[in-house]
């Protein structure tokens, strides 16, 4: 009988951070795209629009108005997903309509004054303030929140209607989901070995070398061993770090580097402003021993074949299982492929 | 302190299939949508198309070429996610890179020879030989593989390339991720309860009413008390079913009236052909005790506000928990005004 060869036969990967398995179709890639081929827009923004209710000196649609702000700028959400004031939801020991409150806040993040910029584009001093001010945000929030979710979302394909370049930041009263399964997996690995999950995954990474799309000082960037999305990244330091909020001055300065070669790198890819979701994961603000956790971003970017061909988590994904037609090693190879110089600023 | 009220309240509310939560902010429904706002197509679709390779009589990119079917036509996809013959992959020990190999087939399910149609606007005779071919399709591949997943893919926003009516069936050698925890949840709530979860739940939800969309003699449709998607539904048999292949000759009739009307509806909502994932959940084929099974349908709609105005799960849902901006009970009110008779074909 034939040997199993990854590259070539399908399989099943499974993520040790949430307990899910990922069906990898690898002789997929191989297929004809009958789908759309389109060429990305090449359309330059301006540094301001006057329509843009982030930029300086705007006003929103509540009437407040945005300072003359040159750095990053922080407001809370005019239409929150969550109020800090919810009362309490009487308990039910109903097993099939169990209901509890909820109780947060939502804030935006605003980059940078440049409408016209995203994350790549920025220097490395701007990119600096961004780290800074997710740490402040995360430190502040956690102080009255065990969960500080730290978010962006970019490109209209990842439901974003305003180019300005922002991400968000959500509190919550509770330990959303994702969270949840993340703690308890990462937990029972601490026990069962003695070392946080994520520290033993970056030590392995980097001796491997085949999954690796960035490496600084401080930082590696994989497309992790069970990446759903196609070029998918989990961003982490090389040491064991529990927060954002706890990262050394080198290693938080060193991460604008890293971030600035990743984002550079997927823009490269298809020549584009390449659309993600991404976020950041590190230990609850719950007064619990946390030891377990490594501090991490998720990257999530939907594209596939180019600038307008996405994967579509849909049907066969929604209902059964995670399925991507490129292995992570495929797909980390053709992120190292591209120069980390972004294409629209070869000077900088 | 003010009392605790689901309409105004963020809550979250707990899927005891999944056991995930939902993140509820009803309030949110209440902001102005800044996003695109656009007039659905009206296009009608010839009834052939000679560029469609599901049309019968045409030839497919491989050469084949369809037979002039009248009724419903299977074949196997030309680019299956899975194969029949893939070696086992060695085992490893590995807690970190955890690797197994996968078997399967995927088939494409051709609803109809007519390229202009869907689901709601066939006739009744018409949608009943849809539900045959799905019990025929796992009844076959139930015989070899203990886990047939039946689903369809409608609309671009669901990354269906092709209007062409038709669905997929993919069969697996392994139980995918959310039916292994749909097993797991059912087995532990019938283990406590002695009686099956959905089937506990179909009577709770025909005494209440306020979250059903349909109910036939045999059939509801109810907007999930925990459903993710705005205009998520649940279909479920009144009675306890394992599988659809099971299901006797009334019911199976019975659910062909269901789905057009659960269909038309849908399309009503917004005046358009609503785009949807939806697929069949039943007992596995693994040879094990499975009276916690109950057969049920999900339907995943992505449509929020409009024709065009879609919920997006990214940012804080993939990096954290979904969430919703109306309740349940809100989206299944909506449902229930508009008519089961399609908009488009008044006299059928
Ligand atoms: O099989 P298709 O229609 O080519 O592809 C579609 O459905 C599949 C199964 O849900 C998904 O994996 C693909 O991402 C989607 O584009
Ligand atoms: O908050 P925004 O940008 O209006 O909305 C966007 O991000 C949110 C958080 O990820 C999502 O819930 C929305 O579906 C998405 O459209």
């Amino acid at each position: 009988m034939e040997q199993f060869n990854p590259v070539d036969h399908p399989h099943r990967r499974y993520n040790p951070l949430t307990g899910q398995w990922i069906l990898v179709s690898p002789h997929r890639a191989k297929r004809p795209w009958q789908g759309a081929q389109e060429t990305p827009s090449q359309e330059t923004l301006p540094a301001h629009d006057p329509d843009c209710f982030l930029c300086p000196g705007n006003t929103r649609v509540t009437g407040d108005k945005n300072p003359q702000y040159t750095g990053t700028f922080v407001f809370t959400n005019d239409f929150a997903a969550l109020m800090t004031d919810t009362p309490d939801a009487p308990a039910s020991g109903d097993p099939l309509m169990r209901c509890e409150s909820a109780r947060g806040t939502s804030r935006v993040i605003c980059f940078s004054p440049d409408h016209s910029k995203t994350l790549p584009q920025l220097s490395l001093p701007a990119l600096e303030e961004v780290v800074k001010t997710w740490q402040e945000q995360t430190a502040d929030l956690g102080k009255t929140y065990p969960w500080v979710q730290v978010f962006e979302n970019k490109g209209a394909a990842m439901g974003c209607s305003n180019p300005h370049p922002h991400g968000q930041v959500w509190a919550n009263s509770f330990l959303p989901n994702e969270v949840a399964r993340e703690d308890v997996l990462q937990r029972e690995y601490f026990a069962q070995h003695g070392t946080p999950m994520l520290a033993d995954y970056a030590q392995r990474e980097l001796k491997d070398g085949s999954r690796t799309v960035v490496e600084t000082e401080h930082w590696l960037a994989v497309v992790p061993y069970w990446a759903a999305w196609p070029f998918e990244t989990l961003l982490l330091p090389k040491e064991h770090v529990l927060r954002i909020t706890s990262l050394s001055a080198e290693q938080s300065s060193d991460l604008a580097l890293a971030l600035k070669k990743l984002t550079s790198r997927y823009d490269n890819l298809f020549q584009c402003s390449f659309p993600y979701s991404m976020g950041w994961h590190g230990a609850p603000f719950n007064g619990e021993q946390n030891d377990h956790w490594q501090l991490h971003a998720h990257f999530y970017p939907p594209l596939l074949r180019s600038a307008t061909v996405r994967k579509f988590m849909v049907g066969y994904e929604m209902l059964a299982e995670t399925q991507r037609d490129l292995t992570a090693e495929q797909a980390a190879e053709r992120l190292r492929a591209v120069s980390d110089v972004h294409f629209r600023q070869p000077g900088v």
